[in-house]
């Protein structure tokens, strides 16, 4: 193309998740189709984003404000904490709308190939939180993979050793190797009831 | 996820042609996770595309200048000019590094539904550079669609009408690479009838 700009924007949104070149030419393509229409309402809410968006300090959660709207949520149960890896499986749990208690994000899950160590993860937090006395119940949702699996022991053992709060996880019913974030919306309303 | 922001982001990448939900949720959660290396970069990326960008005075190609590189490039043929319906065919036959003429961009293709009249094609100013003496062939190199070959058929008989030019067309047949048994009858009776 040689249009080093262009190029710029391009090569960029090929390194975005689930792209490639061909797809990025094709939203390219597409932008600049409507520069005011499209491209820079784009470009202002990325910027609006990326400027407004704040970890919540309980949760690790994403939201605009210092805790998120979930812990910030009188309606919703904090005496049960729900530990996933991702703000993605939040969202999908929450699609689910069959869970009304608060969250906790680790950020990942427990990697020796990748140099994920425990203190890496957003753990010792959890700790914190099951301090005060409000927790009665913590579920591990960590997704049912190896690596998911084995965090979840992981952080189960940790709490174990720590506190006395009842510690269930999702039940059977979601398929081994899937990961939360696809799984519909039925599927995760059964597995949150039937936890064990 | 009821973070406005948030979900407008999401909703906006989703409307991205090749882009849905899942993907958009899935590049948005990427960026958020570093804004300063992802997000703000892609932003900036866009806007400065945006401002830039603008569309060839002769041809209707992208680029930063009034003329594009093509248009103004000494090195290429000035008396060939491919006929295509997009930019992105502009950009397709580049790749294939087969072709020294220059372009000359419809901006889509004749339909009566959704009510796409020549008016609204850059058809006009072919003829206008036909007019000069120095074009010597035009080559029609709309999609073999339904659309694009009407539209072609269209263009040539307008620049046969006002012109003398050489009016050719790109060879249909069998793709290079290609197994003949997945290949569909018509392309196979055009490849027969067209043997050389």
């Amino acid at each position: 193309m040689k249009i080093k700009l262009l190029d710029d924007l391009i090569n960029t949104l090929a390194k975005l998740p689930g792209l490639g070149p061909r797809s990025a030419r094709r939203i390219a393509l597409h932008l600049i189709q409507s520069p005011q229409a499209n491209m820079l309402p784009l470009a202002d809410k990325l910027i609006k984003v990326g400027e407004a968006i704040k970890t919540c300090k309980t949760c690790g959660n994403y939201d605009t404000e210092e805790y998120c709207h979930i812990c910030n949520d009188k309606n919703r149960d904090e005496s049960i904490i729900c530990i996933v890896e991702t703000i993605a499986d939040v969202w999908a749990i929450e699609r689910s709308s069959s869970f009304n208690g608060t969250y906790h994000i680790l950020g990942g899950v427990l990697s020796a190939i990748d140099g994920i160590t425990p203190e890496k993860l957003n753990i010792n937090s959890v700790l914190t939180r099951l301090s005060s006395d409000a927790v009665k119940e913590v579920i591990i949702a960590t997704n049912p993979t190896l690596e998911g699996q084995s965090t979840g022991f992981y952080v189960a053992d940790i709490i174990a050793a720590n506190s006395n709060v009842k510690i269930s996880r999702l039940a059977h019913g979601i398929p081994v190797g899937a990961e939360l974030d696809v799984i519909d919306s039925g599927t995760l309303a059964i597995a949150l009831k039937g936890r064990s």
